[in-house]
């Protein structure tokens, strides 16, 4: 039996066939999406714009499955007839509106070139002002909303970027009958759901962005949602009053998807979870694992059984009951950036191409923790974990007249490592043990300069995910659990997921140094996040250069 | 007639010969130093040692007069004959170990290759420990000795640099009969010197870097020097009782160095002043005028009639009688990096050429005040005023993922900028006044985007001297009127001095926003500089924010 994973990106889609008792990769093909910037629709007046045009996924869609099963016809035991099942992936919150039939607003001729019709993807972040009022609001009138969601709602998520098109485009506001996240898109359209009602919601986006729990009925109350807007109560009914977990199927293949797709028809389709959620079943996720899906940016997951109790972990992007595997809460963390700070200084700054990347590396691996006197906070695309705050920015200290890009570019890595151990810590704090870090995205797997630091700095041994494709495969898990082709999640994982051999320890030295580092980043961390309102910063530089002579010898 | 002014800079050397009546050029000529990276002799393994070999004056020296000579040959009017004077300025406080015959140690082969027995140049920092140890000791026994240069030892002055080679190097000190700074050395060598004792020091080097005043009976007592090391109060005996102001001769011009050069014996040399205190009088320096001389670092200064009480101004280099004009209290502050941080930004860091910095240049005159969100501290080689602090470094906030290296090379010119303000604002602290400000250098004179944002960051017009070799001039007005060419410096000043006809106004949109800015400046300045130990930075980010959409509109 093989099952098949399909993983919708930022820059493009993936599918994979795998085999069900092992997990083994039968095929696999990747297809970038053609619209935009790299599959992104930009605005050249706003850099917090991010869209995507919906049609790009039916492309990838159909083009990459038809891909991995080429690839993998001519694999022993193969057979389009053995693809038991199908799972989907996708980044989050990207909210699409669409029209009585399911469709979005943008197949519409005349929303077809108007951003607000597109899907509003994960990195959009201009609905900042209504993110803050959301917050807001809630404190006053429903802290149980924010509680979970560490007590911030983020301008990444559903209800304030449709709120924001409301004001931005009321037009297509108006004409949009209900808004579906990708997620639960893709499923329903595989599916063949026309009616938006009728789409099988996942309680991992709804958890997470859309302030969705059983505990107060589902969505947010039509009172709450009439403060914000009249018009946002209204919404309401036509969304959705139940989401669910990954036991539940989204569908069943319908026939003219399973004959463009070349699959059986009728086989079960999971529900559609996050990227990193089923990354995470990918890695291999249980209680007491951390997995780090490290890419453009990172995001952490975590695990914890519904029959303990787990606290409200301030600043933690959400705790879902069911998010990632059923019975358990699903804990995310993460941080905004960490890939595109490095890219950003590469080729945004120093103007550099790939062979730049490999030439700093090099060269920063070659100097030791401290030596070069600098500090960077990683917040060039705000702060995820544990602030939940946007318009925060980078920071970079230290530089004198020598300081050499190389060493710059250390220094982020450095900073985003600490972002990493403050998350860590945050969760600890908070009694969710993690005794072991696993980690997944083309960083992890092709940075050992990167993976190292994160050792020292956290004071962890990192696993890599023997996976390049967890979330894929976290996808395909979910369909092979539901097919039957294992009888758990946790039997699926232990068959079909690993670590790699090699994996990075913590060097007792470097860690030492890292330590006194940390402490000066979360001085930092606190009086520029705002957790310390009367600093005393005075001695902060000059720590710095006590640690760099020290570091030099 | 005709005078000669020789400006001994950090990487080269240049005579100027100019008419007394008008203060026209009649020739010039600059000779680099041979030895080191562009004159400097450096230590791979430190970067904070800076120092110069003595015989590159004497090369330079030579040369350098040599080829103004032969350049003014053919002026109408000229003759080798008619110059009646020669005037000396160089960098300070560089000191120089020399012999009992006031030869450089450097010259005696044993010490030829030996870093410590050569010119201890002004940017050289490696005495920042005796810096600090004397600046305690002389505040709890001797407030009086530090109440004038701003409360601060620095690490670039006279006792720290001498008392750090007796520390370093006890063979180098052991063999100094005495030490001579370079303003005091030149004149004396001119003057066929022989003697250190004999050596005519001025007060310019002597008030501002070696803590002397007539006050307190010349240099620091030798009890307060035993504290140091008894051995720095045995040196006292081997130094001068008396420093004199620029009323004074340093000597006259000795036969053999006339015929190496060219020009009259006898002729009168004035003496010695660091180069900014001759380029202020090349500037037309009088009391309200402050004096910029923006070059790699800048140095500010200003003059207050001995008529007048001026206060102690805390965090000022130095207020010292007659150091500039006679008659005059010399104020000099400063910035100890400008034209570096836009090096090491454009050369080190983004590894460009001059034709990066005008593609930056040109990039960043694009944007608006604001408009990045970014700003920077200027204190890449520490903080010269008000703070007084080597060990200070520089820092960058409010970078995104799509800031760019000309948006950082903006943020760098305003924090240099911001800088020049905290200066101007301590000195009208303290009740002297600035009405006119005049710059100096080759940053003033070729870079308009530089100018125009220290004028609209200050809210002052800025004004660019005549000359382009304003030290070189000032030298050449000293040994005017020392001649007799004119009657007094003020005479002097007055025909041979002048500023562009085009100058920089204030531009008051971009002034307010500015203002913003600087308000935000000096949080980052006090809490990492000290001044603020309970600093409230949490809005800081966000304030950036603001302006940058304000300004993007």
């Amino acid at each position: 039996m093989f099952s098949l994973g399909v993983d919708f990106g930022t820059n493009s889609v993936r599918a994979l066939i795998v085999r069900c008792s092992d997990g083994a990769e039968a095929g696999a093909c990747v297809v970038d999406y053609p619209s935009g910037d790299q599959g992104v629709l930009l605005d050249a007046d706003d850099h917090q714009v991010a869209r995507q045009n919906p049609g790009d996924y039916l492309f990838g869609l159909e083009r990459s499955v038809q891909g991995a099963l080429a690839a993998a016809r001519d694999k022993p035991g193969f057979h389009a007839a053995r693809v038991v099942g199908v799972g989907v992936d996708t980044t989050g919150s990207s909210p699409i509106p669409v029209d009585r039939r399911n469709r979005p607003l943008a197949f519409d001729p005349a929303f077809k070139d108007d951003l607000n019709a597109q899907c509003w993807l994960w990195k959009d972040h201009t609905s900042w002002r209504e993110a803050k009022a959301i917050t807001e609001l809630a404190a006053q009138r429903r802290p149980q909303f924010i509680a979970k969601c560490g007590g911030t709602y983020s301008s990444e998520w559903w209800w304030a970027k449709i709120w924001h098109c409301l004001a931005v485009a009321p037009d297509v506001f108006a004409a949009a009958y209900s808004w579906v996240e990708l997620a639960d898109w893709i499923p329903a359209v595989l599916a063949g759901v026309t009616d938006p009602r009728l789409v099988k919601r996942g309680v991992c986006a709804a958890g997470h962005k859309a302030l969705y729990a059983d505990d107060w009925g589902g969505l947010p109350d039509k009172a709450f949602l009439a403060m914000l807007d009249p018009r946002l109560a209204d919404l309401r009914d036509r969304l959705y009053d139940k989401a669910y977990d990954a036991d539940e199927p989204a569908g069943s293949l319908s026939p003219p998807w399973a004959a463009k797709l070349g699959l059986p028809a009728g086989v079960p389709i999971a529900i559609g979870e996050f990227d990193v959620h089923y990354g995470a079943i990918g890695c291999g996720i249980r209680e007491g694992a951390l997995v780090k899906v490290i890419g453009t940016s990172t995001c952490d997951c975590a695990v914890v059984s519904t029959d303990k109790t787990v606290e409200d972990i301030p600043g933690i992007c959400g705790i879902v009951k069911g998010a990632i595997l059923p019975g358990f809460y699903g804990i995310e963390a993460g941080q905004s950036a960490v890939g595109d700070i490095f890219k950003w200084w590469v080729e945004g700054v120093c103007g550099g191409d790939p062979a730049l990347h490999a030439r700093l590396s090099a060269e920063a691996a070659k100097s030791r923790p401290g030596q070069s006197g600098l500090l960077a906070l990683d917040w060039n695309n705000g702060n995820r974990t544990i602030l939940v705050d946007q318009l925060l920015t980078g920071l970079l200290v230290g530089q004198t007249l020598y300081t050499t890009s190389a060493e710059i570019y250390r220094a982020l890595i450095e900073a985003t490592a600490f972002g990493a151990r403050v998350i860590i810590e945050r969760i600890e704090t908070y009694g969710v043990r993690i005794d072991r870090v696993v980690c997944t995205g083309g960083i992890a797997e092709k940075n050992p300069l990167l993976m190292q630091i994160y050792a020292d700095v956290t004071g962890r041994t990192m696993h890599v995910a023997a996976s390049s494709q967890t979330c894929a495969l976290g996808s395909a898990i979910a369909a092979a659990v539901l097919a039957g082709a294992h009888a758990s999640f946790t039997a699926a994982q232990a068959a079909m997921t690993g670590v790699r051999p090699d994996h990075y320890d913590p060097n007792p030295a470097d860690r030492k140094v890292y330590n006194e580092l940390y402490s000066l980043y979360r001085e930092l961390h606190d009086s520029f996040g705002g957790l310390n309102k009367s600093a005393d910063l005075s001695r902060l530089m000059k720590r710095l250069i006590e640690v760099k002579y020290a570091q030099r010898g």
